[in-house]
């Protein structure tokens, strides 16, 4: 994983570079520096860590997959910045530094995220990332589905209206609010690596159910680290979710019963892994979903 | 253009359909109406009438052109969004409504925003914009270049950046800024056309300084209009850009120099028309060249 984080970062930077060479276009400093801080800060690098490692148990090609990788990143990282924002859960720390309006301010945080989700399509429908354009737009749409109104967007627009409502949300709500908002990148990481290698539609679907189970435990595992984890060492303020009603599964099933259901998680991910016959290729994401579940302990 | 415009919002309301197909996924209501209200309120639909006119010109399919032309509106819609925010322009009123933050809320707007850009790529890279794969990611790494850091996004930032400068921008340095701001995305407007079409590079070339002639006489037509057109007919606010030290021609060139600045540019758009030799399919084109500079008077 920290092999897969270099490259990511080294990747990043790239396509963030300061500066300008021949024949390119003039792209403000101050807007890529908060471009910059807010995708090169470090983090796991959970998604790009996904696709590279999918295509490789596939046999498809590395540099490929960077790119599809990188492309995925930026949709998380530009996520982070709105998320961040004081009109959305006004959080001034993010991974242990002053979020990106609070580092620069407001309107360059808005634009640095909508850039950075802009750059995401510029970066995946380019010709080297995959020979086949056929394969660019698969990916092109394949992202936009998981990042908008059906994905990602509309689970953070359903997260801020839980917090508002009447009664709390029932078990299935707030399984499909998650699904939508971190659930549907993180499987569509998985299954970027299906589609860079042309897996066959039997192993794609078993990876996808193999992603859609990660990143439902992801969040059981995201939301126990709000909820019982160390300030100093998450770097970010913790205790959120119960401050402002947000609706997790832990505090509808309380905790003993979320880690029965994390456990659950991890082990439905890694019989979908099974059904997708990767052999010995598909250890390490085997190994990832345990991680997944285990980080908050 | 009235015909586009009835065109583009019947696909646009299709996009933003209320309710829910089988096998769809859920698309939170609150969110979607927030999208349906930035998207559908009206305006010229100048961009897609582009992107249909050149197609048209070059013997382009219909059905094609309008799904790329819908896709350029969304960029263009997400951006009036994100721009009215308090914190970037804070403007309370556009298309004589309320904006966005206004009607809703300022956190629906930000995710309206994004779900709108990230719809403008789902809709460019799904298989019924064009049969061939390659021309699909071509159209979405030109939608994102001229919309990302290098284009829109960027020119924003100019934009916002120029209003606290220490000392007015130099003639060369406003050029940039609009042909970032506005400019891009309606060269590619243009371009859009001439790639669905497959149009041979001279041709494209001129199509393109097509583009960029006619995207400098909207912004200066646009600014004329801010400094001296009346708030009922135009239904917003107006005297803003000398109210808040907003860059612009008119600024540094004054009224009368500003007009000539103008007609110069229409006359260039209309001879690198001329190049592209579309005989009297490149009428409607060379009518909006002056359609876009008259608008103001």
């Amino acid at each position: 994983m920290r092999e897969t984080t270099s490259q990511v970062e080294a990747a990043l930077d790239g396509f963030l570079a300061l500066g300008r060479r021949d024949g390119e276009v003039m792209r403000p400093l101050r807007l890529l520096e908060a471009m910059r801080y807010s995708a090169l800060q470090g983090g796991k690098r959970l998604r790009p860590f996904l696709t590279l490692e999918t295509a490789r148990a596939l046999g498809g090609a590395d540099d490929t997959a960077l790119r599809a990788a990188v492309a995925i990143e930026l949709v998380h990282c530009y996520s982070l910045v709105h998320d961040d924002l004081p009109a959305m859960d006004d959080d001034d720390i993010r991974r242990s530094r002053p979020t990106t309006h609070k580092a620069f301010d407001e309107a360059t945080a808005i634009l640095a995220g909508d850039a950075l989700l802009t750059l995401a399509f510029e970066v995946m429908a380019d010709t080297p990332t995959h020979p086949d354009g056929a394969v660019r737009s698969a990916l092109c749409l394949g992202l936009a589905r998981a990042s908008g109104v059906g994905g990602m967007a509309g689970g953070q627009m359903l997260d801020l209206e839980a917090e508002t409502a009447a009664a709390p949300l029932e078990l299935a709500a707030i399984a499909r609010l998650q699904a939508m908002k971190t659930g549907a990148l993180l499987r569509f990481s998985v299954e970027a690596g299906a589609i860079i290698a042309d897996a066959a539609p039997a192993r794609r679907a078993a990876l996808t159910r193999y992603g859609e189970a990660l990143g439902a435990a992801f969040q059981i595992a995201d939301d126990l680290l709000d909820a019982e984890g160390n300030e100093i060492v998450l770097g970010k303020r913790t205790g959120k979710d119960i401050g402002r009603n947000k609706a997790t599964l832990i505090a509808t099933l309380g905790g003993t019963e979320a880690r029965a259901t994390l456990e659950r998680l991890v082990t439905q991910a890694q019989a979908a892994l099974d059904d997708a016959d990767l052999g010995d290729e598909g250890r390490i994401l085997s190994y990832a979903a345990r991680f997944v579940a285990s980080r908050w302990s």
